[in-house]
């Protein structure tokens, strides 16, 4: 008897069932430094305890993305393992900020299931909760993946397809508690535009770009303990090839938007995502950014922008899909989020 | 006259010789980081606090390997700057855990030596001492090296073979202080198999692989002052590649070997280790484990499993030598371990 | 309008003008573990509690080229992003050293300018101070670069050429607060040789080689936050390669040279560089040192010596110009820098 994880295969998961995907781990300053070291990301808050405490924090929390990716890490040996396809995201919101020398675990609860017409593969959609020590909830989301039958012979289950949200409501946005732009101005970030200039259907080109390297997007998907082969191993592929994790292109793009949108500081919500083509070592990532929807919150100087924030291999910014509808050969990533900035 | 350090030579060592390898150097969570950025470990006591309390230690110690490789790592300009090979371990224990935070270094005495017949090289046997600021001894162990002669002329030093055990004595293992695996069912560890669980004899394939890189094994070498030249010059060997330190791995196997002895916390000891063959940039590495024999410990509830735990790059689990009782081409490393975990 | 930020050009520059060039930000125990994974450095003092305790100060301050790499890379977006070249350094001083957890800006002046004969580019001198959260200097430095113009029309500027020092006065040179050699011997630090034991006009053959790989030096150079294009992305120069950040190779000059100045703790000013020749991934960077100066220091057991530091990709220890005064082909740096070591 194979006493190894094999994962989970589509007839194994049911609704309603609810995966402990692991124990606390500390996430630490260790953490943030590799961080700065695998994406160019120069946000403020994320690094720097003064400008943290000049806008009413308690101290540098870690970069939204990481505690993105250390409970999205903590899923994968139950959830993804065998997943043909990440499919999409919903309903992802930040509800606390995370310091350095926090633990956090990551919980997840089946909420839909639909086998493919094929009978090979079905569809499991997955609500995941990150916890910190204290039991506090400080992210929240849905994916859907599609999922391998072990056995294509093992009967569909009910089909439960659920309900989810277009886009978080920005009234549903969390603002980090304390949070307060008064002094924003003097906090030394240079950041020239403010939420009151930026125009929804407005298109940002993010400029710079960076060469993907396999060390880098290998140490980054191991640091947040996705396990998936086909990151790490060139066997597991027939082309030979490590596909980069999703979450890396994410994380690199977001790093790139800085310029451009320097004061938008804080990630509150994904609405949506899809990760359009598979991007490899070797590819010259660059990113560009529209603004969909504009939105204020319920904390004075505070507003969100709602943006559309695409990782291209190539092509022009603002170019998305063809005339057929599907996303360009260049198109890497695709991602609807709300952002935080001084308005 | 040169200032640089050429390194000692077969002639220059006589049995008694102490080395005190450098000075304290503190290891901390930076390390840490590193170290799950660069293997794929999920061990839990070496990342968590609340588990490693939830287990009577506390707080997170140190991942044992980071301890082994820094305290390796300061022998090296003084012990294995010339030499040929790495031939062997033995009689490795550790002794005390270590926060991060700590500074750690390392004392080493000459304990054997014998010239070999070629009368060109000979073998030192040297048993090296881990120390902490408290000068606490946190790890100790037995190794032999062939070194080159400087002076082939140099007359051969009296034969000295030091008696050396098979392996650690399961009642000589060292239990992390305070270490109760009472609570271990609900700390979130999701480790299906207890020490009852694994019989002698059984084979455990860890399924999963590892294509090595460049960057990140010089990253791992060079963090443990590893100095040798082999690992960073691609000039330093005739074929123009970079040899990879025996040490990344035996970090990358322990940490494959996750999947399938989830519970296997903690490394008590090693009893003997061989680098088999070579490892170098894009081999794609796998990890096997068989256990060899199980001990109970002084300490109620904690169970040792001794294990051969072997790296390959192919090759089927369980295969390890051929016909000629000689290492098969695709086994990299054969360590012999003593683990600890929960009965 | 385009929201990103486009750099200055030549004829944006005014001599007087002052950036501050962002926020502070931390630099903590995260950053002191990658400088060690990415760089061969085995100084003692900058990874050591109680070495440096033992030696008079609080606690192991960061690297002083992690300081420097912190503050230099805060100017890249105001001064050098579109620089065609760096053209050199002078007057830099450490001033205060800095423990990990504390958090630096960067202020910078322009000090010169000089538009060159072609009317395309112009030379900017600039001098950059890195301050703490105290407000306390902890460096200061001018150097120079060529700027582009925007447009080749704009009308020269008044040339202003700063008078600066052709090295720093060794009366100039700052010890750190507290330091105190009279316990070296004790601490354990292997160092063969002392400030006596150098004699002006000798040059120390660093021995060791590294060969240079993509993946550490992106991250390197992001980790500082230095953005220039063509660290990053192979679409940037006519070549497709990525040309490696001249502060990459002055670490890895420095940390090789530990093997022949072991007592070399600190740095305490660069008088001059050059980056002579640009370095690429797959380069085998080695080292050597001349004496150009000795000067004892205004505290009792502390010596000065000035250094050229030379990185190379070949060639022999001491070959550094041809006959037509021009810098071997090999060369990649030429430092002229002062070390700090007991007496």
């Amino acid at each position: 008897m194979t006493k190894t994880n094999a994962g989970y295969f589509f007839e194994d998961y049911q609704v309603g069932q609810v995966f402990r995907h692991g124990p606390l781990r500390n996430v630490e300053e260790g953490e943030r430094a590799l961080y700065q070291a695998l994406y160019p990301t120069r946000f403020a808050v994320a690094v720097s305890d003064p400008v943290a405490m000049a806008l009413g924090l308690e101290g540098a929390p870690l970069d939204d993305m990481i505690v993105f990716h250390k409970v999205f890490g903590a899923t994968v040996p139950d959830i993804s393992l065998n997943a043909v396809a990440n499919l999409g995201y919903a309903d992802l919101r930040w509800l606390k900020r995370v310091p350095p020398g926090s633990a956090l675990e990551a919980v997840t609860r089946v909420i839909g299931l639909k086998q493919n017409s094929n009978g090979k593969t079905g569809i499991v959609w997955v609500q995941t909760v990150g916890l910190d020590a204290q039991g506090d909830e400080v992210l929240t989301f849905v994916r859907w993946v599609m999922v391998r039958k072990r056995d294509v012979d093992a009967p569909a289950p009910e089909t439960v397809v659920p309900d989810l949200p277009e886009a978080v409501p920005a009234a549903d946005l969390h603002v980090p508690e304390g949070l307060d732009f008064t002094h924003w101005d003097k906090v030394g970030v240079r950041a020239p535009h403010r939420w009151g200039d930026y125009a929804v259907g407005e298109v940002i080109d993010h400029v710079d770009g960076v060469t993907l390297s396999e060390a880098e997007h290998m140490m980054a998907t191991r640091l947040w303990q996705n396990t998936a082969k086909v990151h790490y191993d060139v066997t597991s592929r027939p082309d030979g090839r490590r596909l980069i994790y999703g979450g890396h292109i994410i994380s690199m793009a977001r790093a790139l938007s800085f310029n451009g949108l320097e004061g938008a500081e804080f990630m509150a919500a994904i609405n949506a995502g899809a990760h359009a083509n598979p991007a490899f070592s070797g590819d010259t990532l660059r990113a560009w950014s529209e603004v969909l929807e504009k939105a204020e919150t319920d904390v004075p100087g505070v507003g969100a922008l709602r943006l559309r924030l695409v990782a291209t291999k190539g092509g022009e910014a603002g170019a998305l899909k063809g005339e057929d509808g599907k996303y360009l050969p260049d198109v890497l990533l695709d991602l609807d989020y709300w952002a935080l900035m001084p308005i």
